[in-house]
């Protein structure tokens, strides 16, 4: 394509949101006029399906759900009244209490102010507040937010360590929808303990962030904690942000929620016009379908030049990998679909593996996200005429030129700043290019069956925990063969060795006798 | 595949290291007899290009030069006296001048220790250092650490305000081979107004690694910085972590360095011997072959089973793609070779993005990292005879049974606990294994022309910057079609749009008029 060409067909296709000062960019996916024609039924279905959804259609058949993240920051779509008055009163709340801590109207019973934040969630409870806190959170927020975001003994030992001479005067939020998923359960058992460890009192210090009458909601209303906000059961884990989820650690932090609410609103707006060229998430679902083919065929790479935005990446992988990745289409195929995604930051990355992406196996697509404001103030010349801003710009151009170059696409999303109402609008556009995306493909964008899947194939590994160290106190010393035939397990020899090599490293009651590598000639006994 | 001969194919490729406690199982890889027969003759090719390698052979053909990371942890291997005295005496020098640091013998002008450290590095000079000390760190390490590794402003910024109130307890170190390169040169000289802004003399505060006689060297010893450490250029900016790139901020913080040394050396003699079976790396060489076909058509999905690990994937990223993703093989074949790597930690990221995993499109095989020992000290209960370990072991268990059983293939890491000699011994077995992988797939793995590339492509943006704003000031308002006309670039009228757009959003010397979506219809002055 010359050079004339190009210019138009960016121009043909350059996206602008006044309002946001938003770009989108899909010049550089090289697709045709015949391409766009043939997927425009399926995009004009897409669009219906919006819709539909947005009305309160059961947009997750298989779990009979509504899906009802949109309404979190327009409430006058929600489709009861019930619905839009909670919605709005659990924004108030959320900032009325924020207000109660900063200013020391609800303190901990031994210090003035709370200064920290423990928050306690994992996947969507945890995802989105981490992304927000590192886009958003100002140099000194009113208080530190710190993360328990997984079930590893010593990550937890790490942050109560670190913690420890904060605990009486650390907020604690749990995150649960049901209380019931493990990794939350525990990160609460073991930080219950260290607060009893310290002559503390938990349900003072505690607030339960989940859904009416889970078991954590009962257990934080017999336990006295000091309050509750709501989780829905038609708000995804992945599309929480903009519910109490998200909105409540972002308000502790002064974070602006009403302006991340307010840039969700727009862009939701933004991306309902049923018309290719005028909605970014049809732009970017359609760049999608092109780039894998429509089968997931590229890995898509996400690289904001800009610190503050290195978790959206990260946000980003669970957002569409979980929406997306789907053994079966909703017609009941197998289509084993989804899209992959990682990424960092610019211009790190391009010291680390845009070296393969420039020159090395071509299984991807790029997304740059240009934000156009370099820093608050004047920068200083790191040469005649030239500050680190136009560096870093510089480099992002150019990779995007010398990718294209080389026959490698890409999308570029341009934000004039990194700031409350730019980010809610950047979650509003990809939730809503996801669930394009989804139509297209024909998948349920809205369940995760595997998640269930993996919690099951755990709770066997545990169950067989039992069943064998029942065996060995019963057996005394036996052979890991015997063992597995005593337990009535033949066919699970690896997994019994597995299990009891951990227990083993960790002094949990069984020794291992014989050579470690050679796990068909060990014995095991217990302590 | 039955269980009994599933279990035997887990016996006979278990790779057991008793001396480290290190396991590998690549038993969940799906190849046969005849394709590791097959593959024998690349690998004893693979075998003797690495002896030739580290008896100082000009691995690097393209840059002409030696690859020597190996003789960083045995400098009896290095192929000269002169530098395997300079390894010696390097570390000894490390470890002299961390406890200096440490007991206050050498300090800050104003204050009686050095607090904080600020390091400056980008791409090897970040990568390592962030990784080790995310999983190694002592919970209150004598300084804590901060890294720049972008050359973002704002960034910068918040960095730098963050640390406002330690500054002058603050020791700076600034990584880099050349001194050259745009990202930690500018960072240090943001670094530097940041120091002259509180009256501080930077060079008390300097220390610098970078290769003898390069322009930042020269710079360090003009200035009277504190001290030097050596970079070589026999080592590559992603193998550079047990250099004093990596072992200094490593010895600061505590960290025992002899023992990553250690337990890096010690993998390099497993990994030397010439024998698949007993050499774990050329395991996972075989095993990255065979998932990709010798091409890279699967990514690698990187996952810890612990927070503390969580940088690895990243670090990872780098080394293999870096390394790995070329466009040409060793003869001049266009080969586009690579294998792309992300992941973050589990079981975190089962509720992210291994919904895909399991159940999406299979692009990927999965790495997973296990650690034996849960915690320091003893667990609670989750439920009876259940500790949080048991379940993090359980869902990893669970996972990788649930893959394989979905046609996902694994490979799965054991190491006994996250400690510098483990640390040091991934790090070299996976050195080592991208080594094997290169002479499998015939590509240089030594070399980053594509970086070069892109800081030309910066380049030319940057120069192009210059040449508008002078046509801009000669000329006064003038079309973006004209001004590029002027400045002779008729044919990129696009990137000059781009370039006045940053400008004009960050109040730079000019002003864009008209609608900022319509490109061909905007005029451009100076302020």
């Amino acid at each position: 394509m010359d050079a004339a060409t190009l210019w138009q067909r960016y121009q043909d296709w350059l996206y602008y949101h006044k309002g946001l000062g938003f770009y989108l960019d899909i010049s550089r996916m090289r697709f045709d006029d015949a391409f766009v024609e043939a997927l425009q039924p399926k995009l004009e279905k897409a669009f219906e399906d919006m819709a539909a959804l947005e009305g309160g259609a059961l947009a997750n058949p298989d779990e009979n759900r509504m899906v009802g993240h949109y309404w979190l920051r327009n409430p006058d779509l929600a489709p009861t009244p019930e619905i839009k008055q909670e919605i709005i009163q659990t924004i108030e709340q959320i900032e009325a209490f924020s207000k109660k801590i900063h200013s020391g109207t609800i303190h901990p019973p031994q210090a003035p102010r709370f200064t920290d934040i423990l928050s306690i969630g994992i996947g969507g409870s945890a995802l989105g507040p981490q992304f927000v806190a590192e886009a958003l959170a100002p140099d000194f927020p009113p208080l530190g937010i710190h993360f328990i975001d997984n079930i590893d003994p010593a990550g937890i030992d790490r942050i109560l360590t670190r913690l420890r001479n904060k605990l009486a005067s650390t907020l604690v939020l749990v995150i649960s929808k049901s209380g019931g998923t493990p990794e939350p359960r525990n990160g609460m058992i073991e930080v219950k303990k260290a607060y009893a460890g310290q002559n503390l009192d938990f349900s003072q210090y505690a607030v339960a962030i989940t859904t009416k009458d889970s078991q954590l909601d009962q257990q934080a209303k017999s336990e006295n904690w000091l309050t509750t906000f709501p989780m829905y059961d038609w708000v995804g884990g992945r599309t929480s942000e903009l519910s109490a989820v998200g909105l409540l650690p972002a308000s502790l932090q002064s974070i602006d929620i009403r302006a991340m609410l307010d840039g969700a609103k727009e862009m939701d707006a933004a991306t309902r016009i049923p018309q290719l060229k005028e909605n970014p998430a049809a732009l970017l679902a359609l760049s999608w379908y092109y780039a894998g083919n429509g089968r997931g065929e590229k890995d898509m790479v996400v690289l904001p030049y800009k610190d503050s935005l290195l978790l959206f990446s990260r946000y980003l992988q669970q957002l569409v990998m979980e929406s997306l990745g789907k053994e079966k289409d909703l017609d009941g195929n197998i289509v084993h679909q989804g899209i992959a995604v990682y990424g960092n930051k610019g211009s790190t990355d391009q010291h680390a593996y845009v070296q393969q992406l420039r020159e090395g196996v071509l299984n991807f697509f790029m997304t740059f996200i240009e934000v156009l404001a370099d820093r608050q103030g004047a920068s200083p010349e790191l040469e005649p005429g030239v500050t680190s801003g136009d560096y870093l710009s510089g480099l992002l151009q150019g990779t995007r030129q010398a990718l294209y170059e080389n026959a490698r696409d890409s999308v570029t999303v341009t934000i004039p700043q990194v700031n409350p109402r730019t980010v809610g609008a950047l979650i509003a556009l990809y939730e809503r290019a996801v669930g394009f995306y989804g139509s297209l493909v024909n998948v349920n964008a809205y369940h995760q069956p595997g998640v269930e899947a993996g919690k099951k194939a755990a709770a066997a590994v545990l169950d067989l925990q039992k069943r064998i160290l029942q065996v060995i106190h019963d057996e005394g010393k036996i052979s890991l063969t015997d063992l597995a035939q005593k337990a009535g397990v033949s066919d699970q020899i690896e997994a019994i060795y597995k299990i009891l090599r951990h227990l083993h490293a960790n002094q949990r009651g069984v020794v291992l006798h014989g050579d470690l590598g050679e796990p068909s000639n060990l014995t095991v006994s217990a302590i």
